[in-house]
């Protein structure tokens, strides 16, 4: 699968910020990809992008339309096929991060295969995987872990990315999330992989490489998290790290969705990943601490920080505020 | 789902015991539900159980015609759809653990459906699971974990199911994989599950229950095999066990599958699972040491086991040779 740029985020009637996560991610990292975005009556929100019609973005080149918006339930209602159709006939291909499959619509697929276009889908990923064989591949890989799901590890592994291509190192992002593969425009979603195959599917996403590559594969949920320790181990081992990112959110009293739960500690966090990390690269490292502090202001977030940075040894950042070549540059001297 | 009994064991032209494990762990656990068995010409293998024809395990009142043999690649070949019609047609339902899908053959859907009888293809589960709560459940649990795959959780399961109805215990055997499933009648074949939803399923399979009922749990995997790791966290997640048994063959060197992979300690594997198993049961134990010795003389198998009861402090045996009786004992005076 590669979603081919330039992009015509669609984002509906969508009146929520967070229901367009996936536009705003592509709008916010990778712009130069993004002819506009395009709404309809009664959308409140918008990616900052101009507003711009199908015919208009067409003209200038779009080659795919994304649904950028999503809703509880993930569900693709009628009355947006045509919009649909209508990118398909201009000579797009159209990306859909929803739960229902736009290959599931015959209507769709049939005027997709008249004009030749694609249809991704890309929750449903229909690549045939093979389960895992732990075999070390060449090349160096960083995964961002968290003590949480939503905890700034999309964001984290981009910044580092920005940082690390700034400085002149040979590096991809690997995306493992929809936003993440809107905006690599390759990926693979693995939280909808059959559980057979995540370390498998996790391991063709960072292929042999030149030793002195760096994949930064963006990580998923947390090894803490009774819902989701499975992807984010399958992920550990087959992402096969060198370097571990530990991603973590101030303030954050109980695992996300889980007010039963017990947060883990950071301290907690660094010894399971690295533990279960060893298993299929034993030089693992923890390199940095990002952390979102965005619940406390700019100076409670910088003494935290730099309170972690001191019991760690570790360099220790809030990714939005001060950016991450603070961790580049201890992984470039490792 | 419920599979209903009782069977009849459908073993085509397999020529190679290990192709028919499905059928041969139904007739070895369960053989009060199989009707017999059928094969056809060129089957060398035999699971034991009378030989019998359709027509006269439908006579006997059989309910379910099981495709009780797979292959390299889970092909169902179209040679079998003449067997699968005539048992729709005698009023028996149909069970594959074929990667092909039943369902896929518009054929065998029209006489299911005009015969009112049910195709069960259970490597692919259809229920919509939810993702995992880790809520705390009533009644208790047992789950079996491994150094590996294939090292005899099920069989130690079944064993520990069996030891504990003869004790009086109330007790249900729950299962994760084909096999069980067939033995059990329903389960759920937790490595077919897409990711996000393993321990979620897993929740499913073990519901709130008497407090001195026990649910013995199929594991599945290891938390040290590279490849699936993450189906044996989110069983362990999703388990939430009271009692874990630990599982393991002798004389393995590597992981299965992959000959450049360590094999853990059965300390190292006791470790791992406890660290992982708190997270959603802080009280979890392990109870006893299960261990595959068929690879040496019973004489070896006595020593190597008295070997591991003494630096563990548990009762350990081999099921096959031992019987389980033993780890219940403890288990039943936690």
């Amino acid at each position: 699968m590669q979603i081919i740029a330039p992009y015509l985020l669609f984002i509906g009637d969508a009146t929520d910020d967070l229901s367009i996560k996936m536009a705003r991610g592509a709008a916010d990292w990778r712009p130069e990809l993004c002819i506009g975005e395009m709404s309809v009556d009664g959308c409140t929100v918008t990616t900052g992008l101009n507003e711009t019609t199908i015919e208009e973005a067409a003209s200038k080149g779009a080659k795919t339309f994304v649904l950028g918006f999503a809703n509880s339930g993930g569900v693709l209602a009628p009355k947006w096929h045509t919009y649909i159709i209508k990118a398909l006939e201009l000579g797009m291909d159209v990306v859909s991060g929803l739960h229902d499959k736009l290959t599931d619509i015959p209507e769709l697929v049939a005027v997709a295969q008249k004009h030749n276009q694609q249809l991704f889908d890309i929750r449903h990923p229909n690549a045939n995987f093979k389960t895992g064989s732990g075999i070390k591949r060449s090349g160096k890989r960083l995964l961002t872990v968290g003590t949480d799901c939503s905890v700034g590890k999309m964001y984290t592994s981009l910044s580092l990315e920005k940082s690390m291509k700034s400085q002149g190192v040979d590096v991809d992002f690997r995306a493992t999330g929809q936003c993440g593969i809107l905006i690599a425009g390759q990926g693979v979603a693995i939280d909808c992989i059959v559980s057979d195959f995540i370390s498998g599917a996790t391991e063709t996403l960072s292929p042999n490489n030149q030793e002195n590559h760096w994949d930064i594969i963006e990580g998923q949920g947390s090894l803490s998290h009774p819902a989701f320790a499975g992807v984010s181990i399958g992920l550990l081992h087959g992402s096969q790290p060198d370097a571990l990112v530990i991603c973590h959110a101030l303030n954050r009293t109980h695992m996300r969705g889980l007010p039963h739960t017990a947060f883990p500690s950071i301290a907690a966090t660094i010894e399971l990943n690295l533990t279960a990390a060893r298993l299929t690269n034993p030089n693992v490292k923890v390199v940095g601490i990002a952390v979102n502090t965005s619940s406390v202001s700019v100076e409670e977030g910088k003494t935290y920080c730099k309170r972690l940075s001191e019991e760690f040894s570790l360099p220790c950042v809030d990714p939005v505020r001060d950016g991450t070549d603070a961790i580049v540059n201890t992984l470039i001297n490792l």
